[in-house]
């Protein structure tokens, strides 16, 4: 492909937002983080100068993947979380729901943060962690807290607690070669996915309500 | 270093377990799978010319890392599930403690056997599955279904309780990086670990039991 002057490339509309979907589909289908802007440029039908015109470089489209993913977990969490009229159980229960939709949407958004975190400066890890990570917590310690107040939960460590519902959901959606091997199942499906939402559900919620 | 003969070489005693052990603690210290030769030769003082002989090349000496932490895991695991005088319970509960020791020994346990059967033939893929994979989720077949029977657990489906179990520990140790920067924790410590398993055994067993 030749690179499109830059006035061409400017008026593409939507071009931004396909090239980091294309990104993510290509992650979510190879289990990787690694893509090649060769591989982009096909998937997304776009000259992959694009990229150099919209996020500088491939760190930048990782990065802006990245806070893509993460502001709309964000923005979800912090509504869930506001909802007056809603119990700290129907809550939490509603979250873990979202966090397994999440995992299966955009596998790759636990190893891409790790990855992100590791190789950027300190003051983009700190944002990364202020920005997403952080809220995430604070959510948790609200949920928790009110249904320890509510008489509905057992008073648990909302940080570990965090630690211990995503892993449980990341884990299953990163294992699928573990799957295939050893379960000769060879693609994760909706029907997996809504068989461990129910089990996670069932587990976790019978692990933090009081008796 | 230079490259000392065969002979020399193959006299040395214990120096194949201590490659291991080396590549082990570089892993573990570095949160990486990725480590060089040359900071092995360093660590262990020992010519790497040592990993050729030994282990043929560094994919060899991987699978080697790879079957030494895995036989001692499945030997544990395998004990445990034939203690005749144990309840169901008792197991279940020692077993979770006995992960949460080998994600802190071992962080890297997870990634490596993902890369590793992710970059094998099919048929080392395969072999990894059915020495170490499939006699875990086995022993969780075993001990769930004992406790069914005792009348102590509820109807679990065993497989997606090995991804609960596993992910929310393997979360927690491989997420360093999180805890530093959004927890102003530097390092994982022997006192996190104690907590965590307190956590993890609590909000699992919690789960699991039958009220």
């Amino acid at each position: 492909m030749t690179v499109a002057p830059a006035a061409r490339i400017n008026a593409l509309p939507g071009a931004r937002e396909q090239l980091l979907e294309a990104t993510s589909q290509l992650m979510r289908e190879g289990d990787v983080i690694d893509i090649s802007l060769a591989e982009l440029s096909v998937r997304s039908g776009l000259n992959s100068a694009l990229v150099k015109y919209y996020f500088g470089n491939k760190a930048g489209l990782l990065k802006a993947l990245l806070d893509r993913d993460w502001q709309a977990i964000v923005t979800s969490v912090d509504a869930l979380v506001h909802k007056e009229d809603w119990d700290a159980e129907t809550k939490m229960r509603r979250h873990i729901s979202k966090v397994v939709d999440t995992f299966f949407a955009v596998p790759y958004l636990n190893p891409l943060t790790l990855r992100m975190v590791r190789e950027s400066s300190e003051s983009e890890a700190r944002r990364i962690a202020d920005c997403y990570l952080a809220p995430m917590y604070r959510a948790y310690e609200s949920m928790i807290g009110e249904g320890v107040r509510q008489g509905l939960f057992r008073a648990i460590d909302p940080q570990l607690f965090y630690f211990t519902v995503t892993g449980a959901v990341d884990r299953f959606f990163a294992a699928r070669l573990v799957l295939k091997h050893c379960f000769d199942q060879d693609t994760l499906t909706e029907r997996h996915r809504d068989r461990y939402r129910e089990h996670v559900i069932d587990i976790i919620m019978a692990g933090i309500l009081a008796r």
